[in-house]
């Protein structure tokens, strides 16, 4: 049997066609050409869905599972408004696909997809409860209790990147201060890289800064790895305030496994002894032992595992 | 049928034979002399229930549940340890209630015990997800997500009153800087009045504390009903920093319901509309508004009713 797992960002159509020992057998990726509008996407969503599924005539389709960014109603599949998908406003995606293709289909937030998929076919396959945090643009999260995803009374559960860290802290877009988002995402990493620089710090960072290039979170990292002073400090006052965030979810939820993935997970080796410090110091020993720290393990077809998960695991 | 729900607390027993229409049918108190030792307390705690089950004899006893502080193997019903109750060490307290009373026998952490009985007696009998935050000497808190406790892998979830509200703030007494309890506890309320008052803060409580009369929050809680301006400050601060705490919750666990009980919540008036002001601009909008933030309803009784509740919610 198979499962298709479709990771539906605002630039690109992911999806991949994964078979029941958790291989990805067919993989295919397009531009969602979002900007087209809702019915543009969902035709060429399915027309994606379509050549996908033709490449296996052999192994039973069990279903098809969605992650995408934006207001969901998990229950009736149906997307209300994604800031990344401008023109989705209560589309029933679930039911379309529904329709067309005759399997169960599943859609789901884009953040608890990932968390899901590393539950299912990463790093998590042995814990029942973990939290996953990606650390990207923005900081998202999945949280799983019981081997579920744990999704609240709205469906929006598990924002774990507008926790508050600093109650008078920065401003984050959400319109709370202080958010772990604003402190350990990697726009924040470069955000403190470039308020720095500005305000004169030394860096080796400096001249690209003022060459007008784009400072990125990578070229941070790459900067602490040459032992650039202000880069290193950047990336472990980073691991602290994730620390701070990581402590609050120990404390709160006892989880087995806390999964940190997302681009800036790349600087593991540098965020994780402040962040592990951070918890040592904060949260109760007991449940801070027996949390087992880790890097997220599927990269970017994390997207696409966990949606495939979402089908697999309503069959089993 | 009936339960018999305990609470086994550092000073007092407290307990109660509860019917299946939730009325508290007989109960009885005596103190737990915990200095006398793990024996001598399970002993009394045996004739205690003996007696409370002896004043019944029409109703079938379907099982006895025990609420009690410290660190508590919920599963295998032994008591590790408990601050409050010293000489508890690795106690199979339900093993030994199951041989003598031949019933089914449960223990419980007490913060999860309140949260329980708030839920299956109280405020929350209409949810099935809530946060219940205890504002006593500490906060505690307890957890419930889809109608069950989450007690997380080591049994030590829902320190809800040790997550970080501000990261270089007071010490508290789990080893961390900031945490809730220290914010937001009556004793913390207490502190803040001394500490503000030694400063030479102008109140009406400076008599009674120079007097060397001991602070009460009830007593600052009604010098503020008297329009006393520290006390006012005192308990709007303290409403800030819940809601700070209770933004965390609502962002990370969407809950249907807030919980709030223990001494603290007496003052509701004059924590409530610092706290929500604070929600409001912290949490997301859709989580928050649906989120009810009510008081406890229960009161002492949540104990007594959280235990009787771990042995309906088994039987039935």
């Amino acid at each position: 049997m198979s499962f298709i797992g479709i990771d539906l960002g605002g630039t690109n159509i992911r999806g991949g066609l994964v078979d029941d020992l958790g291989n990805i057998i067919n993989r295919r990726q397009e531009p969602t050409l979002a900007k087209e509008g809702a019915d543009s996407v969902v035709n060429r969503l399915i027309h994606f869905i379509e050549f996908l599924s033709s490449q296996n005539s052999t192994l039973e389709l069990k279903g098809i599972g969605v992650g995408c960014p934006g207001i969901i109603d998990i229950e009736q599949g149906v997307i209300h408004k994604s800031p990344n998908l401008p023109g989705f406003k209560d589309v029933p995606l679930k039911r379309i696909l529904h329709e067309h293709f005759r399997v169960p289909s599943f859609i789901e937030n884009d953040a608890n997809t990932i968390a899901f998929g590393e539950k299912y076919y990463g790093v998590g396959k042995d814990v029942s409860s973990l939290v996953c945090l990606t650390l990207g643009t923005g900081v998202g999260g999945g949280i799983i209790l019981d081997n579920k995803l744990w999704h609240g009374f709205n469906g929006m559960a598990a924002e774990v990147g507008h926790i508050t860290i600093i109650p008078d802290g920065i401003k984050c877009g959400c319109g709370n201060n202080g958010c772990l988002e604003v402190y350990a995402s990697a726009t924040a990493v470069v955000n403190r890289a470039i308020d720095l620089i500005s305000k004169g710090k030394e860096s080796k960072l400096k001249d690209i800064f003022k060459s007008g290039a784009k400072l990125t979170a990578k070229m941070v990292y790459e900067a602490a790895l040459e032992n650039d002073l202000l880069s290193c400090q950047i990336l472990d006052q980073t691991g602290k305030y994730l620390g701070i965030g990581i402590a609050d979810l120990i404390n709160l939820l006892n989880p087995e496994m806390i999964v940190i993935g997302g681009g800036m997970a790349s600087a593991w080796d540098l965020l994780f002894p402040p962040m592990s410090l951070e918890i040592k110091k904060r949260a109760f020993d007991i449940p801070a032992q027996s949390a087992r720290i880790v890097r997220a393990q599927l990269g970017d077809d994390a997207g696409i595992f966990g949606a495939a998960a979402l089908v697999s695991h309503a069959v089993f």
